[in-house]
Protein backbone atom coordinates (compact mmCIF):
# COMPACT_ATOMS: atom_id res chain seq x y z
CA UNK A 1 0.00 0.00 0.00
CA UNK A 2 2.08 2.89 -1.25
CA UNK A 3 1.80 6.10 0.56
CA UNK A 4 -1.33 8.12 -1.11
CA UNK A 5 -1.36 11.26 0.58
CA UNK A 6 0.77 14.32 -0.14
CA UNK A 7 4.09 13.62 1.32
CA UNK A 8 5.65 16.86 0.21
CA UNK A 9 3.60 18.71 1.90
CA UNK A 10 4.36 16.93 5.66
CA UNK A 11 8.13 16.47 4.83
CA UNK A 12 9.94 18.15 7.27
CA UNK A 13 6.88 17.66 10.11
CA UNK A 14 8.02 16.73 13.67
CA UNK A 15 6.66 13.64 14.87
CA UNK A 16 4.26 15.64 17.25
CA UNK A 17 3.26 18.02 14.35
CA UNK A 18 2.77 14.38 11.86
CA UNK A 19 0.50 13.30 15.34
CA UNK A 20 -1.15 16.23 15.27
CA UNK A 21 -2.54 15.86 11.51
CA UNK A 22 -3.69 12.60 12.66
CA UNK A 23 -5.74 13.32 15.57
CA UNK A 24 -7.31 15.78 13.43
CA UNK A 25 -7.83 13.22 10.32
CA UNK A 26 -6.33 15.31 7.96
CA UNK A 27 -3.83 12.24 7.39
CA UNK A 28 -5.14 9.12 7.04
CA UNK A 29 -2.38 7.53 5.00
CA UNK A 30 0.90 5.36 5.24
CA UNK A 31 3.58 6.52 7.26
CA UNK A 32 6.40 5.04 5.22
CA UNK A 33 8.71 8.01 4.33
CA UNK A 34 7.47 10.60 6.90
CA UNK A 35 10.00 11.85 9.76
CA UNK A 36 12.77 10.32 8.74
CA UNK A 37 15.30 9.43 11.13
CA UNK A 38 12.90 9.01 14.02
CA UNK A 39 11.42 5.70 14.30
CA UNK A 40 7.89 4.32 14.18
CA UNK A 41 6.41 1.94 15.56
CA UNK A 42 3.46 -1.24 15.86
CA UNK A 43 0.27 -0.83 18.07
CA UNK A 44 -1.21 -3.81 20.20
CA UNK A 45 -4.11 -3.11 22.80
CA UNK A 46 -5.33 -5.67 24.84
CA UNK A 47 -7.65 -5.34 27.95
CA UNK A 48 -5.32 -5.95 30.88
CA UNK A 49 -6.65 -9.80 32.08
CA UNK A 50 -5.06 -10.13 28.16
CA UNK A 51 -2.08 -7.80 29.11
CA UNK A 52 0.57 -10.17 31.31
CA UNK A 53 0.20 -12.85 28.26
CA UNK A 54 0.90 -10.68 26.20
CA UNK A 55 3.76 -9.12 27.59
CA UNK A 56 5.10 -12.54 28.14
CA UNK A 57 4.40 -13.10 24.27
CA UNK A 58 6.79 -10.16 23.06
CA UNK A 59 9.44 -11.55 25.78
CA UNK A 60 9.33 -14.81 24.16
CA UNK A 61 9.50 -13.92 20.92
CA UNK A 62 11.45 -10.74 20.79
CA UNK A 63 12.44 -10.70 17.12
CA UNK A 64 8.73 -10.51 15.70
CA UNK A 65 7.84 -8.30 18.79
CA UNK A 66 10.13 -5.81 20.00
CA UNK A 67 8.45 -4.41 22.61
CA UNK A 68 9.61 -0.61 22.57
CA UNK A 69 6.61 0.75 25.22
CA UNK A 70 3.81 -0.24 27.33
CA UNK A 71 0.83 2.08 28.96
CA UNK A 72 -0.34 1.96 32.66
CA UNK A 73 -3.95 0.34 32.33
CA UNK A 74 -6.37 2.79 31.01
CA UNK A 75 -3.43 5.32 29.76
CA UNK A 76 -3.04 5.86 25.98
CA UNK A 77 -0.16 8.00 26.65
CA UNK A 78 3.39 6.16 25.53
CA UNK A 79 5.42 7.99 28.21
CA UNK A 80 8.49 6.79 27.38
CA UNK A 81 8.31 6.42 23.38
CA UNK A 82 6.60 9.78 23.11
CA UNK A 83 5.53 11.48 26.26
CA UNK A 84 1.82 13.21 25.58
CA UNK A 85 0.40 11.68 22.38
CA UNK A 86 -2.58 9.65 22.64
CA UNK A 87 -2.49 6.20 20.79
CA UNK A 88 -6.14 6.92 20.57
CA UNK A 89 -6.23 9.13 17.98
CA UNK A 90 -2.57 9.29 16.57
CA UNK A 91 -1.92 6.95 13.94
CA UNK A 92 -3.63 7.04 10.96
CA UNK A 93 -5.67 3.86 10.55
CA UNK A 94 -6.58 1.01 13.11
CA UNK A 95 -7.94 -2.33 12.95
CA UNK A 96 -10.14 -4.07 15.77
CA UNK A 97 -10.21 -7.56 15.74
CA UNK A 98 -13.04 -9.50 17.89
CA UNK A 99 -12.82 -13.23 18.30
CA UNK A 100 -9.80 -13.78 16.27
CA UNK A 101 -11.81 -11.93 12.72
CA UNK A 102 -11.16 -8.56 11.23
CA UNK A 103 -14.12 -6.78 12.25
CA UNK A 104 -13.10 -2.90 11.27
CA UNK A 105 -11.00 -0.65 10.33
CA UNK A 106 -11.42 2.94 11.90
CA UNK A 107 -9.36 6.05 11.96
CA UNK A 108 -9.45 6.34 16.00
CA UNK A 109 -10.58 3.96 18.95
CA UNK A 110 -11.92 7.45 21.32
CA UNK A 111 -15.15 4.95 21.38
CA UNK A 112 -13.60 1.89 21.72
CA UNK A 113 -11.13 2.62 24.35
CA UNK A 114 -11.80 1.30 27.90
CA UNK A 115 -10.37 1.95 31.14
CA UNK A 116 -8.51 -1.46 31.52
CA UNK A 117 -7.37 -1.41 28.22
CA UNK A 118 -3.17 -1.90 28.03
CA UNK A 119 -1.48 -0.54 24.61
CA UNK A 120 1.80 -1.52 23.52
CA UNK A 121 4.09 -0.49 20.96
CA UNK A 122 6.86 -2.69 19.04
CA UNK A 123 9.48 -1.78 16.76
CA UNK A 124 9.18 -1.42 12.79
CA UNK A 125 10.81 -2.59 10.08
CA UNK A 126 11.11 1.03 8.98
CA UNK A 127 14.09 1.55 11.29
CA UNK A 128 16.28 -1.55 9.61
CA UNK A 129 14.90 0.03 5.99
CA UNK A 130 16.57 3.21 6.48
CA UNK A 131 19.48 1.19 7.36
CA UNK A 132 19.83 -0.69 4.18
CA UNK A 133 18.85 2.12 2.24
CA UNK A 134 21.99 4.30 3.74
CA UNK A 135 24.36 0.97 3.24
CA UNK A 136 23.72 0.95 -0.22
CA UNK A 137 21.77 -2.09 -0.21
CA UNK A 138 18.34 -2.24 -2.55
CA UNK A 139 14.96 -2.19 -0.83
CA UNK A 140 12.89 -3.31 -3.60
CA UNK A 141 9.09 -2.47 -2.42
CA UNK A 142 9.94 1.35 -1.49
CA UNK A 143 12.00 1.88 -4.81
CA UNK A 144 8.50 0.23 -6.44
CA UNK A 145 6.03 2.22 -4.01
CA UNK A 146 4.32 -0.93 -2.56
CA UNK A 147 4.28 -2.62 0.49
CA UNK A 148 6.76 -5.34 1.79
CA UNK A 149 5.68 -8.88 0.98
CA UNK A 150 4.62 -10.54 3.95
CA UNK A 151 4.32 -14.23 4.78
CA UNK A 152 2.91 -16.86 7.14
CA UNK A 153 5.71 -19.40 8.06
CA UNK A 154 5.84 -22.52 9.64
CA UNK A 155 7.49 -21.58 12.31
CA UNK A 156 5.96 -21.63 16.06
CA UNK A 157 6.06 -18.22 18.23
CA UNK A 158 6.74 -19.89 21.69
CA UNK A 159 3.61 -19.98 23.26
CA UNK A 160 2.60 -17.27 26.57
CA UNK A 161 -0.98 -18.74 28.20
CA UNK A 162 -3.37 -18.29 25.57
CA UNK A 163 -1.54 -17.02 22.93
CA UNK A 164 -0.10 -19.27 20.09
CA UNK A 165 0.13 -18.62 16.31
CA UNK A 166 3.07 -18.91 13.51
CA UNK A 167 5.62 -16.00 13.03
CA UNK A 168 5.12 -13.76 10.58
CA UNK A 169 8.09 -12.57 8.31
CA UNK A 170 8.94 -10.10 5.70
CA UNK A 171 10.68 -10.70 2.53
CA UNK A 172 13.08 -8.63 1.05
CA UNK A 173 15.62 -9.67 -1.89
CA UNK A 174 18.83 -8.73 -2.01
CA UNK A 175 21.65 -8.69 -4.67
CA UNK A 176 23.83 -12.09 -4.05
CA UNK A 177 26.76 -9.94 -2.76
CA UNK A 178 24.77 -7.52 -1.02
CA UNK A 179 23.74 -10.63 1.80
CA UNK A 180 26.41 -10.33 4.10
CA UNK A 181 25.90 -6.82 4.48
CA UNK A 182 22.26 -6.76 4.89
CA UNK A 183 22.27 -9.20 7.78
CA UNK A 184 25.11 -7.19 9.71
CA UNK A 185 23.75 -3.92 8.86
CA UNK A 186 19.70 -5.19 10.09
CA UNK A 187 21.61 -7.32 13.16
CA UNK A 188 22.46 -3.65 14.55
CA UNK A 189 18.65 -2.95 15.62
CA UNK A 190 17.15 -5.62 18.19
CA UNK A 191 14.35 -3.63 18.81
CA UNK A 192 13.60 -3.15 15.28
CA UNK A 193 13.17 -7.17 14.21
CA UNK A 194 17.43 -7.05 13.83
CA UNK A 195 18.81 -9.79 11.71
CA UNK A 196 16.94 -11.82 9.15
CA UNK A 197 15.57 -14.83 10.95
CA UNK A 198 16.20 -16.68 7.51
CA UNK A 199 18.24 -16.66 3.79
CA UNK A 200 17.13 -18.48 1.07
CA UNK A 201 15.01 -21.25 0.34
CA UNK A 202 11.16 -20.15 0.90
CA UNK A 203 10.13 -23.23 1.55
CA UNK A 204 12.48 -24.37 4.29
CA UNK A 205 10.43 -21.78 6.46
CA UNK A 206 7.00 -23.61 4.86
CA UNK A 207 6.44 -20.92 2.12
CA UNK A 208 5.20 -22.39 -0.80
CA UNK A 209 4.86 -19.61 -3.13
CA UNK A 210 6.88 -16.45 -3.01
CA UNK A 211 4.52 -14.56 -5.79
CA UNK A 212 0.81 -15.39 -3.27
CA UNK A 213 1.98 -13.27 0.27
CA UNK A 214 -0.72 -13.47 3.09
CA UNK A 215 0.17 -9.56 3.56
CA UNK A 216 1.56 -6.81 1.23
CA UNK A 217 2.24 -6.76 -2.16
CA UNK A 218 3.63 -9.37 -4.76
CA UNK A 219 7.31 -9.01 -4.92
CA UNK A 220 9.65 -8.49 -7.52
CA UNK A 221 12.58 -10.69 -7.35
CA UNK A 222 15.47 -9.92 -9.92
CA UNK A 223 18.08 -12.75 -11.05
CA UNK A 224 21.08 -13.29 -8.66
CA UNK A 225 19.22 -11.99 -5.61
CA UNK A 226 18.10 -13.69 -2.45
CA UNK A 227 14.67 -13.80 -0.50
CA UNK A 228 15.71 -12.44 2.93
CA UNK A 229 12.99 -13.45 5.80
CA UNK A 230 12.81 -10.70 8.71
CA UNK A 231 10.28 -11.38 11.64
CA UNK A 232 7.38 -9.04 11.29
CA UNK A 233 5.82 -7.04 13.36
CA UNK A 234 2.11 -8.52 11.83
CA UNK A 235 2.49 -11.53 13.81
CA UNK A 236 0.21 -10.74 16.72
CA UNK A 237 -2.81 -10.40 14.24
CA UNK A 238 -1.96 -13.69 13.36
CA UNK A 239 -1.56 -14.83 16.63
CA UNK A 240 -4.92 -13.27 17.39
CA UNK A 241 -6.61 -15.08 14.42
CA UNK A 242 -4.98 -18.53 15.33
CA UNK A 243 -5.45 -17.87 19.29
CA UNK A 244 -8.62 -16.46 18.53
CA UNK A 245 -7.84 -13.38 20.98
CA UNK A 246 -11.28 -12.09 22.20
CA UNK A 247 -10.50 -8.49 22.06
CA UNK A 248 -7.05 -6.74 19.93
CA UNK A 249 -6.75 -3.32 18.30
CA UNK A 250 -3.85 -2.82 16.21
CA UNK A 251 -2.22 -0.50 13.54
CA UNK A 252 -3.30 -1.21 9.90
CA UNK A 253 -0.88 -2.34 7.96
CA UNK A 254 1.75 0.26 6.60
CA UNK A 255 -0.40 2.80 9.37
CA UNK A 256 2.11 2.93 11.89
CA UNK A 257 2.56 5.42 15.14
CA UNK A 258 5.69 7.64 15.26
CA UNK A 259 7.68 8.21 17.81
CA UNK A 260 9.88 10.58 19.47
CA UNK A 261 12.61 8.08 19.63
CA UNK A 262 15.26 7.90 17.07
CA UNK A 263 15.63 4.75 14.67
CA UNK A 264 19.14 4.58 16.79
CA UNK A 265 17.36 5.02 20.31
CA UNK A 266 15.98 0.84 18.38
CA UNK A 267 20.24 -0.10 18.15
CA UNK A 268 22.16 -1.88 20.65
CA UNK A 269 24.26 -0.82 23.03
CA UNK B 1 32.80 -13.54 47.94
CA UNK B 2 35.22 -15.40 46.33
CA UNK B 3 34.90 -19.31 45.70
CA UNK B 4 35.19 -21.40 48.53
CA UNK B 5 34.13 -24.61 47.06
CA UNK B 6 36.79 -27.10 44.97
CA UNK B 7 36.62 -25.24 42.11
CA UNK B 8 39.62 -27.81 40.04
CA UNK B 9 37.19 -30.53 41.10
CA UNK B 10 34.18 -29.17 39.20
CA UNK B 11 36.16 -28.30 36.35
CA UNK B 12 35.06 -29.44 32.96
CA UNK B 13 31.09 -30.14 34.50
CA UNK B 14 28.24 -29.73 32.61
CA UNK B 15 25.87 -26.91 33.17
CA UNK B 16 23.58 -30.01 33.84
CA UNK B 17 25.94 -31.53 35.75
CA UNK B 18 26.55 -28.79 38.33
CA UNK B 19 22.86 -28.04 38.51
CA UNK B 20 23.02 -31.94 39.78
CA UNK B 21 25.55 -31.57 42.15
CA UNK B 22 24.32 -27.90 43.72
CA UNK B 23 20.36 -29.84 44.14
CA UNK B 24 22.24 -32.82 45.88
CA UNK B 25 23.62 -30.08 48.29
CA UNK B 26 27.28 -30.87 47.55
CA UNK B 27 27.73 -27.17 45.70
CA UNK B 28 26.27 -24.36 47.63
CA UNK B 29 29.92 -22.00 47.04
CA UNK B 30 29.50 -18.80 44.38
CA UNK B 31 29.44 -20.20 40.91
CA UNK B 32 31.79 -18.02 39.50
CA UNK B 33 34.22 -19.57 37.28
CA UNK B 34 32.00 -22.37 36.94
CA UNK B 35 31.46 -23.98 33.20
CA UNK B 36 33.04 -21.63 31.09
CA UNK B 37 31.50 -20.41 28.10
CA UNK B 38 27.74 -20.71 29.50
CA UNK B 39 25.38 -18.18 30.87
CA UNK B 40 24.57 -17.92 34.31
CA UNK B 41 21.84 -15.89 35.37
CA UNK B 42 20.16 -14.10 38.04
CA UNK B 43 16.61 -15.68 39.75
CA UNK B 44 13.45 -13.76 40.92
CA UNK B 45 10.49 -15.33 41.81
CA UNK B 46 7.56 -13.32 42.85
CA UNK B 47 3.64 -14.30 43.06
CA UNK B 48 1.68 -14.10 40.09
CA UNK B 49 -0.10 -11.40 41.16
CA UNK B 50 2.94 -9.15 41.43
CA UNK B 51 3.86 -11.15 38.48
CA UNK B 52 2.82 -8.27 35.60
CA UNK B 53 4.64 -5.48 37.45
CA UNK B 54 7.56 -7.46 37.02
CA UNK B 55 7.67 -8.21 33.86
CA UNK B 56 6.76 -4.84 33.23
CA UNK B 57 9.41 -3.46 35.34
CA UNK B 58 11.88 -5.50 33.03
CA UNK B 59 10.60 -4.21 29.94
CA UNK B 60 11.17 -0.71 31.40
CA UNK B 61 14.30 -1.23 32.66
CA UNK B 62 16.49 -3.80 30.38
CA UNK B 63 20.03 -2.39 31.49
CA UNK B 64 19.80 -3.77 35.21
CA UNK B 65 16.97 -5.95 34.21
CA UNK B 66 17.77 -8.07 31.08
CA UNK B 67 15.02 -10.83 30.61
CA UNK B 68 15.81 -13.75 29.46
CA UNK B 69 13.34 -16.88 30.40
CA UNK B 70 9.34 -16.43 32.48
CA UNK B 71 8.18 -19.89 34.07
CA UNK B 72 4.83 -20.47 33.82
CA UNK B 73 2.91 -19.89 36.55
CA UNK B 74 3.78 -23.06 39.14
CA UNK B 75 6.49 -23.99 36.90
CA UNK B 76 9.76 -24.20 38.71
CA UNK B 77 11.11 -25.63 34.92
CA UNK B 78 12.97 -22.71 32.79
CA UNK B 79 11.49 -24.12 29.94
CA UNK B 80 14.24 -22.38 27.71
CA UNK B 81 17.15 -21.52 29.20
CA UNK B 82 17.33 -25.01 31.03
CA UNK B 83 15.17 -27.10 29.83
CA UNK B 84 14.60 -29.98 32.75
CA UNK B 85 16.13 -27.85 35.52
CA UNK B 86 14.82 -27.01 38.62
CA UNK B 87 14.56 -23.84 39.81
CA UNK B 88 13.68 -24.74 42.98
CA UNK B 89 16.72 -26.52 44.37
CA UNK B 90 19.25 -26.18 41.07
CA UNK B 91 20.75 -22.81 42.51
CA UNK B 92 23.47 -22.93 45.48
CA UNK B 93 21.96 -20.38 47.70
CA UNK B 94 18.53 -18.17 47.65
CA UNK B 95 17.50 -15.24 49.29
CA UNK B 96 13.89 -14.88 50.87
CA UNK B 97 12.72 -11.33 50.82
CA UNK B 98 9.64 -10.33 52.84
CA UNK B 99 7.77 -6.74 52.91
CA UNK B 100 10.99 -5.54 51.58
CA UNK B 101 13.25 -7.21 54.28
CA UNK B 102 16.26 -10.27 54.08
CA UNK B 103 14.01 -12.95 55.96
CA UNK B 104 16.63 -15.76 55.45
CA UNK B 105 19.17 -17.27 53.08
CA UNK B 106 18.60 -21.01 52.27
CA UNK B 107 20.29 -23.40 50.13
CA UNK B 108 16.96 -24.23 48.58
CA UNK B 109 13.29 -23.46 48.02
CA UNK B 110 11.40 -26.30 47.36
CA UNK B 111 9.21 -25.96 50.87
CA UNK B 112 8.98 -22.25 50.06
CA UNK B 113 7.39 -22.72 47.01
CA UNK B 114 3.77 -22.76 45.62
CA UNK B 115 1.49 -22.97 42.99
CA UNK B 116 1.25 -19.34 42.01
CA UNK B 117 5.17 -18.51 42.26
CA UNK B 118 6.42 -17.42 38.79
CA UNK B 119 10.09 -17.43 38.20
CA UNK B 120 12.11 -14.48 36.23
CA UNK B 121 16.17 -15.25 35.18
CA UNK B 122 17.85 -12.33 33.68
CA UNK B 123 21.08 -11.88 32.34
CA UNK B 124 24.23 -11.75 34.52
CA UNK B 125 27.66 -9.53 34.38
CA UNK B 126 29.53 -12.76 34.24
CA UNK B 127 28.88 -12.92 30.58
CA UNK B 128 30.85 -9.53 29.89
CA UNK B 129 33.50 -10.25 32.41
CA UNK B 130 34.54 -12.96 30.04
CA UNK B 131 34.25 -11.18 27.23
CA UNK B 132 36.47 -8.11 28.78
CA UNK B 133 39.10 -11.25 29.76
CA UNK B 134 39.15 -12.08 25.84
CA UNK B 135 39.89 -9.09 25.03
CA UNK B 136 42.58 -8.40 27.24
CA UNK B 137 41.16 -6.00 29.95
CA UNK B 138 41.01 -6.55 33.28
CA UNK B 139 38.85 -7.29 35.60
CA UNK B 140 39.81 -6.86 38.88
CA UNK B 141 37.53 -8.10 41.33
CA UNK B 142 38.21 -11.23 39.36
CA UNK B 143 42.25 -10.83 39.46
CA UNK B 144 42.27 -10.55 43.55
CA UNK B 145 39.14 -12.99 44.10
CA UNK B 146 36.93 -10.85 45.59
CA UNK B 147 33.42 -10.40 44.65
CA UNK B 148 32.42 -7.40 42.54
CA UNK B 149 31.72 -3.81 44.33
CA UNK B 150 27.88 -2.55 43.95
CA UNK B 151 26.51 0.71 44.59
CA UNK B 152 23.08 2.21 44.89
CA UNK B 153 23.13 5.05 42.53
CA UNK B 154 20.33 7.78 42.35
CA UNK B 155 19.24 6.96 39.12
CA UNK B 156 15.71 6.06 39.91
CA UNK B 157 14.30 2.76 37.46
CA UNK B 158 11.21 3.58 35.83
CA UNK B 159 8.32 2.45 38.08
CA UNK B 160 6.37 -0.40 36.97
CA UNK B 161 2.53 -0.76 38.73
CA UNK B 162 3.98 -0.98 42.60
CA UNK B 163 7.25 -1.59 41.91
CA UNK B 164 10.26 1.26 42.11
CA UNK B 165 13.18 1.89 43.46
CA UNK B 166 17.17 3.46 42.30
CA UNK B 167 18.69 1.25 39.83
CA UNK B 168 21.97 -0.66 41.30
CA UNK B 169 25.49 -0.42 39.25
CA UNK B 170 28.25 -2.82 39.63
CA UNK B 171 31.82 -1.13 39.18
CA UNK B 172 34.80 -2.14 37.41
CA UNK B 173 38.22 0.21 37.04
CA UNK B 174 39.46 0.02 33.50
CA UNK B 175 43.03 1.73 32.60
CA UNK B 176 42.50 4.84 30.78
CA UNK B 177 43.29 3.75 27.62
CA UNK B 178 41.06 0.52 27.79
CA UNK B 179 37.86 2.54 28.13
CA UNK B 180 36.83 2.41 24.54
CA UNK B 181 37.30 -0.85 23.94
CA UNK B 182 35.32 -1.96 27.45
CA UNK B 183 32.49 0.11 25.94
CA UNK B 184 32.27 -1.60 22.88
CA UNK B 185 33.11 -5.33 24.31
CA UNK B 186 30.24 -5.04 26.96
CA UNK B 187 28.01 -3.45 24.51
CA UNK B 188 27.59 -6.56 22.65
CA UNK B 189 25.96 -8.15 25.43
CA UNK B 190 22.87 -6.07 25.75
CA UNK B 191 20.84 -9.71 27.59
CA UNK B 192 23.73 -9.26 30.09
CA UNK B 193 23.58 -5.69 30.96
CA UNK B 194 25.25 -4.47 27.96
CA UNK B 195 27.41 -1.15 27.59
CA UNK B 196 28.23 1.23 30.81
CA UNK B 197 25.31 2.93 31.64
CA UNK B 198 28.16 5.51 32.92
CA UNK B 199 31.91 6.46 33.01
CA UNK B 200 34.15 8.23 35.66
CA UNK B 201 32.80 10.59 37.99
CA UNK B 202 30.77 8.76 40.59
CA UNK B 203 29.35 11.60 42.14
CA UNK B 204 27.42 11.70 39.01
CA UNK B 205 25.60 9.16 39.70
CA UNK B 206 25.31 10.07 42.98
CA UNK B 207 28.18 7.70 44.72
CA UNK B 208 29.63 9.38 47.51
CA UNK B 209 32.73 6.75 48.56
CA UNK B 210 33.44 4.07 46.08
CA UNK B 211 35.36 2.27 49.40
CA UNK B 212 32.26 1.68 51.11
CA UNK B 213 30.01 0.02 48.29
CA UNK B 214 26.49 -0.97 49.24
CA UNK B 215 26.52 -4.78 47.98
CA UNK B 216 29.84 -6.82 47.42
CA UNK B 217 34.07 -5.67 48.27
CA UNK B 218 35.68 -3.02 48.27
CA UNK B 219 37.59 -1.88 44.89
CA UNK B 220 41.19 -1.75 44.07
CA UNK B 221 41.93 1.09 41.84
CA UNK B 222 45.20 2.21 40.28
CA UNK B 223 46.28 5.21 39.14
CA UNK B 224 45.64 5.81 35.62
CA UNK B 225 42.71 4.02 35.90
CA UNK B 226 38.88 4.92 35.27
CA UNK B 227 36.07 3.65 37.24
CA UNK B 228 33.17 2.11 34.95
CA UNK B 229 29.68 1.44 35.97
CA UNK B 230 27.43 -0.92 34.84
CA UNK B 231 23.87 -1.65 35.49
CA UNK B 232 23.55 -4.37 37.83
CA UNK B 233 20.91 -7.34 38.38
CA UNK B 234 21.17 -6.93 42.32
CA UNK B 235 18.64 -3.90 41.11
CA UNK B 236 15.56 -6.15 42.13
CA UNK B 237 16.62 -6.51 45.42
CA UNK B 238 16.62 -2.90 45.99
CA UNK B 239 13.40 -2.37 44.52
CA UNK B 240 12.01 -5.25 46.96
CA UNK B 241 13.33 -3.26 49.50
CA UNK B 242 12.72 0.36 48.03
CA UNK B 243 8.92 -0.61 47.47
CA UNK B 244 8.60 -2.97 50.39
CA UNK B 245 7.27 -6.01 48.02
CA UNK B 246 5.22 -8.44 50.21
CA UNK B 247 7.53 -11.77 48.51
CA UNK B 248 10.27 -11.84 46.43
CA UNK B 249 12.95 -14.80 46.43
CA UNK B 250 16.43 -13.98 44.48
CA UNK B 251 19.29 -15.58 43.99
CA UNK B 252 22.04 -14.84 46.95
CA UNK B 253 24.80 -12.82 45.36
CA UNK B 254 27.19 -14.30 43.02
CA UNK B 255 25.23 -17.91 43.66
CA UNK B 256 23.56 -18.01 39.99
CA UNK B 257 21.67 -19.99 38.05
CA UNK B 258 23.68 -22.01 35.56
CA UNK B 259 21.81 -21.84 32.37
CA UNK B 260 22.65 -24.09 29.07
CA UNK B 261 22.51 -21.06 27.08
CA UNK B 262 26.17 -19.93 25.50
CA UNK B 263 27.09 -16.51 26.44
CA UNK B 264 26.85 -15.72 23.07
CA UNK B 265 23.29 -16.12 23.19
CA UNK B 266 23.14 -13.05 25.40
CA UNK B 267 24.85 -11.22 22.35
CA UNK B 268 22.88 -9.07 20.23
CA UNK B 269 21.63 -9.50 16.42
Amino acid sequence: MPPTGNLQAVQGLSPRDLRRLMRSGEWREPTAGLAPGFAQANLVVVPREAAYDFLLFCQRNPKPCPLIDVTDPGSAEPAYAAPGADLRTDLPKYRVYRHGKLEEEVTEITRHWRPDFVAFLLGCSFTFEGAMQRAGLPVRHIEDGRNASMYVTSLACRPAGALHGPVVVSMRPVPREGVPRAVLVTGRYPRAHGAPLHVGDPGAIGIRDLAHPDFGDPPRIEPGEVPMFWACGVTPQAVARTARVDLMITHAPGHMFVTDLLDEDFAAG
